[in-house]
């Protein structure tokens, strides 16, 4: 059973560093790379994809709001053709640094309040498909299984991956709680909730409750405190559970 | 004998509109297309594909200093990295938006100081030859036939074009005078001067020297006052003078 | 009885213009002046405040969103503290500039969404206040009379200056229609209506109810096809029904 | 004998931490905040004028050019007038937040290409005391005794306070040499240095030369590796050297 290791990555801008892309890398399979709105620039982005293209891991691009102070996390009311607008235009200057390095690009995963905004508004949800497939449309979209998104993605053919959230709480829904800043949590902990989610499909929410979850990627965060012994930690556990770390093949 | 008609087009922002895109783009047979660092906005850039894409007119991105206050025409001391990687940004994210409107990118011309600092100085030259190289080898570059560009982009078997300028000055050395404000001209004028540049290849420059100037591509300006009459004065009159306007095919 | 004229003003931004300041101040008492966030630029500021001192007009800061692409219409989910922050250094922006010409800042007034929100939403309302309170509490808060911000404003005892909006809808709960683009009306027809807004305290809303409504300050658009013949006409108007045009008194 | 210690501080930006002001600032007598345009943001900077005045620290603007992403240090063509404007709305944004908090802005330093343009050409230097002046003429102006600006100050009868950088570097004509990244040094070495400047009027150039130096600040950074150990040891060896640590009184 093959299973996809992703985390966001690329979220420097300028002289301000956040996480260390450079050592991080090797840990994962898929690297979402920031676009230069929420987060990065394009001297960050060109670095990034160069790690990526050194350690063997997938690039995606990870559009967001444009919002860099608030670093995509404050919603913002966008019209549904600025929304699609927004994506394409992050999408294709990823897109061009990839391709520049002589990598295709594998994937697309909105950010922060747009990914929210995608799994709650059916509107959202369909202009970022349709932005999605009008720029290629074999490329993976990185999703949770539950919201609507999951739904514009089939009717428009686009393939879907589906995440599971290595150290974001669940409420009783099933809905990702999104805050500004990450808890630490022990990397045991994450690694165990994690084999969980993808071996029995189900997950202990905010709230206490027992959920049904589904997934075939879990998302690792590389700047929360011990990011790197929490990636271990869930790499080696999912690979003694008998997974193979790898990428979905494009 | 063919010559191309371009225009720097999509630089409304917002709420702000410059020119008349929607109108003028029939005139012109190739639009440089600002790409959201000095002018545009990722709404401007989908807007100004679709205008040309209905017209039959081919679509280059037009990359910028970021700076939107100053229009790109505030000189910065970027990094030769950093030059490389606004221009793979701002031209994958237009590529992007032709793709999506099932157009192939035609040509890059850099703007404003970008612009002349890629015709002073060979690093940067060389920074936006690389950019435009690694992103698509066939990608026409719009330049000057003077200025160290030319020679950077030859080395890197790039295909120029090469511009004429319908509406500013040149220095007795041939060199661009750029400003922030365009000066209004008569139609006629500017129509005479540009088929004696096409034709004779002469021009006078500001000083009143009689300069030599080579180029098939005639760039005229959409946002100055009596644009429109401008242009259609150039088109009859080359047309007049035995000229097809065409973009060169890709 | 005196009556306030005011307008939003300094929307301009780098090479984008707005409306056209240096010929409509003259026709207003005071300036709601755009402060850099959601338009204006610090260049924009500093030219403003000279139009408005050489006609004898007051001058207020017009906070927005920081969003120039929406133009600050665009609502953001900003913290309270977020709102007083950005409240305070555009306001102190525009203060320096008032003082540094020579003048006294006269008021604030929110703008767009964030007008909006603070209508709307007591904590935004009282983070306004606040910032407004700790900068001077002496400046007039320009407010619409229905709304929370009203009662937030009592409660730190700030000068609050009640609008009636010349050229925008009311709907049926006495709240304004902001929508991103305004629509043209004849300039008589806004005149009658500003009249009766300020004679009988009455105005007919979008739904084509009769409501109540209050204010001693008319706001007026200087930017919408039209804007000078309005101006004139509502001043004239106003006149002729015994108003003296002037700005509340520091 | 007094003598300052100033610090840039507040150049955090939105997610992105730079230093840890809450922590560095009871080391300084003066903190130098940006004000969002190189660094910092409205959040920021409200709470670095917190920390100040909790610590008994004197605020000053530490305005920038406007480009967050190259952190102010790119050098950019503007206009003097443009120089004017930036310089007094961040100035005006932070004398907000300091009266806001009770306190009286102290102080003003212009960051990076900003402080390097304005020692060395004259309409820059004008520009910048010129906005200083109009905002509050009994402003400190923090510059370096070499430099054009000095002449400028003087002329319109700022009060300057001379700096001397513990940690960068001086050419033999004693021009500070500015990089993008700073060298750690050992804490010890530069104490040393920073007594013979103050002590002897002396300081070792770049390429060995002994040169002549004069100043009333030691300006210390607050992020580079080992900021708070440097501070440290400078304060004990100037107070050891007989120095008093204060900030010029206003």
């Amino acid at each position: 059973m093959n299973i996809d290791l992703n985390a966001d990555m690329g979220e420097s801008f300028g002289m301000y560093a956040m996480g260390n892309d450079d050592a991080f890398m090797k840990h994962i399979s898929s690297a979402n790379v920031a676009c230069g709105f929420h987060a990065g620039d394009s001297s960050v982005m060109r670095k990034t994809v160069g790690y990526a293209r050194r350690d063997g891991v997938q690039v995606g691009a990870h559009p967001g709001l444009p919002d860099l102070q608030g670093f995509g996390r404050r919603e913002m009311n966008l019209t549904v053709d600025e929304v699609y607008d927004i994506v394409v235009y992050q999408v294709g200057a990823l897109k061009a640094f990839a391709e520049a390095a002589g990598m295709k690009l594998h994937h697309v995963k909105p950010h922060g309040s747009l990914y929210g905004m995608a799994h709650r508004r059916e509107e959202i949800a369909q202009a970022v498909c349709r932005a999605v497939r009008d720029i290629d449309p074999r490329l993976f979209l990185y999703i949770m299984k539950k919201g609507v998104i999951g739904e514009a993605a089939q009717k428009m053919d686009l393939r879907c991956v589906y995440e599971l959230y290595a150290d974001l709480g669940y409420d009783a829904q099933g809905n990702l709680v999104i805050t500004r800043h990450h808890e630490a949590q022990t990397a045991a902990d994450v690694a165990r909730r994690v084999v969980r989610m993808v071996r029995e499909g189900r997950v202990r929410a905010t709230d206490g409750t027992e959920i049904g979850i589904e997934g075939n990627s879990v998302c690792v965060h590389s700047d929360t405190p011990g990011a790197v012994e929490i990636v271990q930690a869930v790499r080696q556990a999912l690979e003694e559970a008998g997974c193979q770390i790898a990428s979905p093949p494009l």
